[in-house]
């Protein structure tokens, strides 16, 4: 074995404190020196713990995707939240209104209905929500196509009592960003609506954020742990991939082939970009090894390129293509720091897709 | 909309029992009238109530793949179980010998590591487990590759006290089955070595288990509920899919595009063969709509080949492509039968890989 496992018993994630401190460091001082807000988005770690850490290095507040993880944030004490995602429909409205009762709360919205959404839970909450307009910047997801379609989002959050017009909210930071941003920022001056925010996403273009003019929050989830894709886009190095799967070699069937303990119910079946040939996730210490498929427990790889082999019974690591799934599929992670002992801390919002 | 919803919020795995109880009847008369032993596959539920459904309708025991898993239906009370998948190392050997006391357990090999394992944790709880060989048959998974080399682990596996020879096994059953089959029978009769069992797995193949010779037990699991793959494959019609994914229209940005609150931590990753084109699931009431990407939160659905649209808030069902890594994305699943209360029950077992 070439490193040291950690885990006691696999397929475990294992989560390396001092490089999840620097990833953090790393991005709130980005955003400092820029004059950016960060939001950190708690879809990657989903650990109350861990985003009560980015709010003392100096983050505004945090980012939910979903009201389940938004509920476990506030339980854990946590009072300002962005749910990034448009909620449609009473049952979202009553539960974002229980949520509005306990902390402050900022939505997003890219159509009518979730505009009414959210004014029937401040409604029922007595309680104001700040609502941000989701535009289309080329990521071709969610959000409003031109600028008059937010003004008029904006107009309707106007004439209900309960709810503030946020500003604008994207995801990812795309090509079309700036030119959105430019057009909107006058049409909203015209009309004498302050833009209070203009929000952007994404860990592989974050630290680009700066470069188109208006942006003035950040959200990014992955910088917490980095993983391959990370890696692959210019926004990390392996050495700040904070998290990895350690896995048990458990049979060596030919001289070309392991399997190991982690499949695609350890490791998702995210693939790179760069698709099959590039394997479901890297081992740093067989980089030639190529995972090339995946059952659900079994992760097949090919170590026909590999000079030296893992051995059967050999614990393995894996650094994930994308860590953010990965971590929804385990109850606990192994959280370790250099001098201190391990400790295994519950992935608190894990599975709340509602 | 064209079907009445039965999650009150979403996305929701719904299940329709008398589907389940239909496709459970089903394998169980195929093994039946064939003189197959069924012992079924919980990885696809993970509930022991299902589990014991199984048993109740004349299974001979279970197959778990983890020891987390058979843990779980150990304290739900079932006492025979097969473990389908190679134990390896100290650790894993202690907590087989801590369910070995409590229930009559068989596991598999593939290595002289894995039956040392075994023995480990036999003569560690003083019982006695059983120890199929399991053997290629086309899938280039785990497997020895020759009778030879399952003589050798029998061989081994008789020299252990606590250990009893339980027979072959393999996963899925290729096109290699059969040959390995007779010429392992032959080595093993002329070594004078009974052959107690020979087990096969896979959902796919079931029905067509009783045309290899040799083949006593059959390990199936998506059949419970199947899947996209489970049709395309000829095992299931789209009428026997007991599970859908109920999710919400959250955003219509384009004529042409919806979005759901259903992505890869909803549905997971898994394509079928058939690749991207077919998309991340079928939507029945919407035959011609792709999922075409997922993110973790959002599927990105193409409209484009529709005549007839989903609007924003509507609920649409999902039938997904891979239905075991779906039921274990999610913590509960609501269980439902024409004419009775539906009811919320948890996925005991999920995340179980260890």
């Amino acid at each position: 074995m070439i490193f040291q496992p950690r885990a006691d018993d696999t397929p475990m994630p294992v989560v390396d404190l001092a490089i999840v401190e620097a990833n953090l460091k790393r991005m709130q001082a980005y955003c400092d020196s820029h004059g950016l807000k960060l939001r950190p988005h708690i879809k990657t770690h989903k650990m109350p713990g861990l985003a009560k850490w980015q709010l003392d290095l100096g983050a505004v507040g945090i980012t939910c995707q979903k009201l389940g993880e938004a509920e476990i944030m506030i339980d854990a004490g946590i009072t300002d939240i962005l749910i990034s995602y448009p909620l449609i429909g009473p049952v979202k409205a009553a539960r974002l209104a229980g949520l509005a009762r306990r902390a402050t709360l900022a939505v997003v919205a890219d159509s009518p209905l979730a505009v009414d959404t959210a004014a029937e839970a401040a409604r029922a909450a007595g309680a104001t929500i700040r609502v941000l307009v989701e535009f289309e910047s080329g990521g071709r997801r969610a959000g409003v196509a031109s600028p008059a379609d937010a003004l008029a989002l904006a107009h309707r959050m106007g004439a209900a009592s309960g709810l503030t017009f946020g500003g604008l909210m994207t995801y990812p930071l795309g090509p079309e960003a700036a030119a959105f941003i430019a057009e909107a920022k006058a049409l909203f001056a015209a009309e004498g609506i302050a833009m209070p925010e203009i929000s952007a996403g994404g860990t592989p273009r974050a630290f680009h954020a700066h470069e188109v003019p208006g942006v003035t929050e950040l959200r990014v989830g992955t910088y917490i742990y980095n993983d391959r894709n990370t890696v692959d886009q210019g926004a990390a190095s392996l050495d700040d991939c904070a998290l990895h799967i350690e896995a048990t070699v458990v049979s060596r069937p030919t001289a070309d082939r392991a399997i190991i303990d982690a499949g695609s119910k350890s490791l998702s079946s995210d693939l790179t970009p760069g698709g099959p040939a590039r394997g479901y996730g890297l081992m740093p210490d067989y980089p030639e090894a190529v995972i090339v498929k995946l059952n659900e427990e079994h992760g097949i790889v090919d170590l026909s390129a590999c000079a030296r082999r893992p051995e059967i019974g050999e614990t393995v690591r894996i650094i994930p293509n994308h860590v953010c799934v990965v971590v929804n599929l385990h109850d606990e992670i192994l959280m370790t720091r250099p001098g201190a002992p391990d400790v295994t801390m519950p992935v608190d919002a894990r599975g709340r897709s509602r």
